[in-house]
């Protein structure tokens, strides 16, 4: 089967995005983690499948570099939605369904995506460490000195330890810098099961904990491996509410693949 | 500058090629260094160029994922080989130039392709220890258990210590298994700074340290994390004759890239 894609990535989470509209791309585990391998493959964190929606603007599904149907990726939902517009879905505001419900998103004039993610009620909180879900299910701990800390390692140690190894969790570290409103944030993801360059709904979920208004609004500037990001949102006694994940999503290049009819890479 | 690029690999050794023959392509290190960028160009070991040449079927220029002009690279000219023949250079023997000087080569009715690598005359040997030019600068461990070892840390800290430090070395470890024929090939390479899954010219330097008829033909299977090689030579009193390298090159996808005007990843 021969397959037409294209590569987008954000800042650095990259994604290998295949338009179904037309509803004909059925993928096995094995071609998506094929198509997802950097060596035999494509290369990719993740790969999605513009689908058609009868009441949004579209559908977004999402796998990870393993194969598996995931949890809601943030940078993969602004990548999806600038290539939407390049595939001709041009609005002012994107409504469409992913796997956590709806989102909301637009695209400024410099070409960043904000993307609404869903409110946040509830975070388990000890000390220094937190554990939420912003789409995903992510663990923060805030942490000094993060550009030198083995986040492979102490990230592996945690999703696989007794508490989350079963569900799995994305892991993230996060330093609080000399500015209140900048952070930076590093994260070992589930089901890539390893570092990546930046994580979208591990970004918003370290942004969240590290609110300095108590109530009402905040911006947070965010610093990964793979750029900058912005998350705004409003703190309110019960939670967070209008979460906006905000940066760069590029297209990189696009292509013609042959699937093989048997996968069988290393 | 827009790219029609093609992707190849050659047990999992992977390589972006392009089509020079009409001598137009001119990359700076930097744009080069961002094709092979795995998250914000398309990713890959190398980037080749089929450059056409008055005397050969055609000329190999070949530069490493850091964006400089690199030594031999087994498996990338075992990759441009069929990418040639793709291209409609059909030859029973084809006869090209590369930084090395010239090679001979043949593609077999299962696609594989067999390379012709220069004689090699001198092995510098210090018990288990070998250091010899097969292409390019290779340092063989001979070992145990390769397969649990740390190839990144060990290998790194050989290729930087005071003895190679300033040129640079690929570092490989070998495994000989309980089959006389057959070894275990793990390498990391300069210039990638990193494990690779195959190194063409480290699987050969490992193979002729490894031959087990003192004079004559000898015939190595080689695993590579990437997959299986061949390589095959004749011993003398004098050194390494009539050496190929032998295995899969298989093109993996082809698309469009656009080179930015500023490369400024990360």
């Amino acid at each position: 089967m021969r397959l037409h894609f294209y590569k987008y990535q954000g800042t650095g989470n990259d994604f290998v995005i295949l338009d179904n509209r037309n509803n004909t791309i059925e993928l096995t585990r094995e071609q998506v983690a094929f198509l997802c391998n950097r060596r035999f493959g494509i290369g990719a964190d993740g790969l999605m499948l513009l689908n058609p929606h009868p009441s949004y603007d579209f559908q977004m599904k999402y796998y990870n570099a393993d194969g598996g149907e995931s949890t809601m990726c943030g940078n993969g939902g602004r990548c999806l939605v600038k290539f939407a517009a390049e595939m001709g879905i041009v609005k002012s505001e994107y409504r469409f369904i992913a796997i956590d419900g709806e989102h909301e998103a637009s695209i400024d004039s410099g070409g960043n995506v904000s993307l609404k993610m869903n409110d946040v009620s509830s975070v388990k909180s000890d000390e220094n460490r937190h554990v939420l879900n912003t789409g995903s299910p992510h663990y923060v701990e805030v942490t000094e000195n993060v550009m030198d800390l083995d986040v492979f390692e102490k990230g592996r140690s945690i999703r696989y330890s007794d508490e989350f190894k079963k569900e799995g969790i994305n892991v993230n570290f996060v330093e609080q810098t000399d500015d209140a409103d900048s952070i930076i944030v590093r994260t070992y993801e589930r089901g890539v099961e390893d570092e990546t360059y930046s994580c979208g709904t591990g970004v918003t979920a370290a942004a969240l904990v590290s609110y300095h208004n108590e109530n009402g609004y905040n911006f947070v500037n965010v610093k990964t491996k793979g750029g900058k990001l912005g998350v705004e949102y409003e703190k309110t006694d019960s939670g967070y509410t209008n979460i906006y994940l905000i940066g760069p999503a590029i297209k990189v290049f696009e292509g013609n693949i042959e699937l093989p009819d048997t996968i069988n890479f290393i």
